[in-house]
């Protein structure tokens, strides 16, 4: 094969591919706030074979990522490509006996994070996300201590999806478990030549490397909001729980598909 | 299948898929610049089967896109989501005695048509696009006309890769050459749990109701960048040619695929 | 003075002002919603010396502009600098016995537009605007046609602050009254080192050259929202008028200033 | 008065307003490396009664901030309006005897700090802006620590006018020099109504709170671009220095006018 690449564009290199393949290594800072939705409701955005678990128990989840790429030296040196905001929603689901996680609704404000979500199927549209980020001088921000409020939004389509925040009154001791959850993924690419898609298969990521940091916990805020484009509001909390936030770290390494 | 949705995200009702499916339709305004590159450097940028014309023709093309689709009326109700721009390069070729077009770099601003266009085979990226748009009155723009220059630019990671121009001189007789080559895309979707893409084939579209307005033309330039991460370099033109601008239109009512 | 601008940054030869002297020239393509609004809320958005009109009149203007300048060849040559969107709020005001025009809020995308605003004295944010833009070709858009609807929207902050449609019934007889009343303006400046304003006075425009397209008029659509940044709540619609597709230009020449 | 508010728009509360009265507080990180230019290149950039240093010194500054502000507890609260990029050259001067800094050229990317900025005599541009941020864990992005390579560069009009990075080599055991020079700016508001200014004054910040970080130096690159709007031509250094990554944080508690 002449022309290189792992996405489109291909060329000779195979360097102005927008992805390059895994392993894809990230670092980030993590807002996040469970809640719990009407159980019915996070059924209807289930897959086959993923059922809501009893308390409803649902996640939205804000990252501030580094990223970087083993393939492309570039992900990492450049700043503009390597970092991204992104903000979901996870609900938590049984699989058989395990407990995963399902990500109905994704926005991110980059580009490469985009595509490289679509192959690991991630829903990722494209929206506009704003984080706290701590300091660790002065007083133009906050830092990541007791009574500090951390504060993340993301805009889709112009309008709010995602209002959040958290203010910390403790350090806790466990992994936040929106953080946690294995993630049952749908790959999806149509065809343009019949209705029945080109790919449609289950992904499971392939995890090294997995690293939290210090999980700062407190009370949470959160608001859901919709768009014409987004089926959000069957997800209005019926309850807030504890909000964290916290760094966190690891690498995809590949993954796994299974058949629909 | 539940979950429907010609793309993700996928919900019950399919209507928060980033895209529909065809048919696409499209009005725009052109700006493009014919000109002409070294004949290895179009070779290296074409798929088996495709070589380069004798003269090395290439053309660059700028549209500004109002488009809609007969499965979700959103997309021509929304102008921040059926409208867009894009500039791209098109090398002209032959493929068997036919006479082809491949692009093998684009650029637009909108996350509907980069996956609509990703799911065609077009190596679309984001970037930041301006073209002139004709006014009717005032002098605050230029009119469709003699002597006026419209003027088209696009950036990629921060980059200016496309800068052109056209001051209109005579109303042309033939419909632009950039504007009707059948392209040949190549679809691509990679594999996440092995080295061989997921899909992988060329793919023709089929196009409907093909309609161009009076086309302009005139004396032309054209600059061609590069960034760290889109190789155009090797497209430096030899030559630059007529400029064009047109309104232009046409339906995409599905496509063709052939193996690679 | 050696380094020269008529506005920040100043060099030798005064070409990287962001702005330059007027005149400066418009040609736009506008969609305009009349509607009314408790008379108290538009007397407390109102200067002092202007009282609301008898009926709440207000209108909501959408506008896709070409710019130009007469001292500055770029802003015309650069579509990307002399092209922008603005959305604004118009409260229709006497003073004395002068039907005028006062701008509470307005959104632009463009930096040159920011700022040559607040040199009139237009409260000018930057906002994320969309219109339909008519096309004359095709299916992917809309014509400037009997039952043809344009839609508009308006975001600050993330969040959704005007949305508007008009679907058009018919050619109206008389230019819509949005675009003629005479606005009367506040300029600001802050000082650093006291708390009186450097500059505080209104401000007229002085309008040249003033011409409209045939205006399209017919039933609309009017929602206002608000932010935590903006102050728009008290302007919720008491009643939708008409709506109004049109083309229109002028040119300012300067402007004339009083004191408040 | 009934309308209120340090900048426009106004409105009974004056919550509106872009921009509130200093103080205003600021916690950042900040990529900055020193270089040299031509005397007469800096020399011509400077305002009347500042010459260059004997050895042509300057910097380029990269800033990510988190900025408050006291009469504003919106800009701390959401992450989307205290938090930005901004870049800037800042050119070595003599006042008299005392050393100051001058800044000709800066781009942020926030409409706050562009307003803020304009209203003590920095000469703000809008532009996009990316900066290398130091991660404490996993392989995604890099840490503050030797050996690690920070970047960040800056795009006006589609142009990339700055490129920078820095590679750690030690810790410095001086403030880095770019941050701590006093900056002599000029307040500019044009007039509407004649050509001399409304505000034309020299401007020096009266700063509070000042505190600097560990500061990391090592070798540095720096590309200094130009645009069609930008005048940074002159700049292209005659040597670079060192680079320096490190926090910084002060407050503004108000400026010092003088006449030009």
């Amino acid at each position: 094969m002449k022309l290189q690449g792992y996405t489109l564009p291909q060329t000779v290199t195979g360097r102005s591919s927008i992805v390059a393949p895994p392993p894809w290594h990230y670092s980030g800072e993590i807002i996040a706030v469970d809640f719990t939705a009407p159980r019915d409701a996070i059924a209807s955005l289930l897959p086959e074979g993923l059922v809501p678990v009893p308390d409803g128990a649902a996640s939205v989840v804000f990252a501030d990522w580094c990223s970087a790429s083993d393939h492309d030296d570039r992900v990492l040196a450049d700043p503009a490509v390597g970092q991204y905001h992104e903000a979901y929603v996870v609900l938590h689901a049984m699989r058989g006996d395990r407990r995963v996680g399902r990500v109905p609704f994704i926005w991110v404000d980059s580009e490469l994070s985009l595509l490289r979500g679509q192959i690991q199927g991630f829903p990722k549209k494209l929206g506009q996300i704003a984080m706290t980020r701590p300091v660790s001088i002065g007083r133009g921000g906050v830092r990541k201590a007791e009574g500090s409020r951390f504060a993340a939004h993301a805009t889709s389509h112009g309008r709010r999806v995602l209002t959040a925040s958290v203010t910390i009154a403790t350090v806790s001791d466990r992994t936040p478990r929106a953080a946690t959850l294995p993630l049952v993924h749908t790959r999806l690419f149509p065809s343009i030549d019949r209705s029945e898609p080109a790919v449609h298969e289950l992904q499971l990521g392939t995890i090294a490397d997995f690293e939290c940091g210090t999980a700062y916990s407190g009370a949470a805020t959160l608001d859901i909001g919709s768009t014409e484009f987004e089926e959000l509001d069957v997800l209005k909390p019926a309850s807030v729980g504890s909000g964290y936030v916290f760094s966190l770290a690891f690498s995809v390494t590949g993954g796994r598909v299974e058949p629909i």
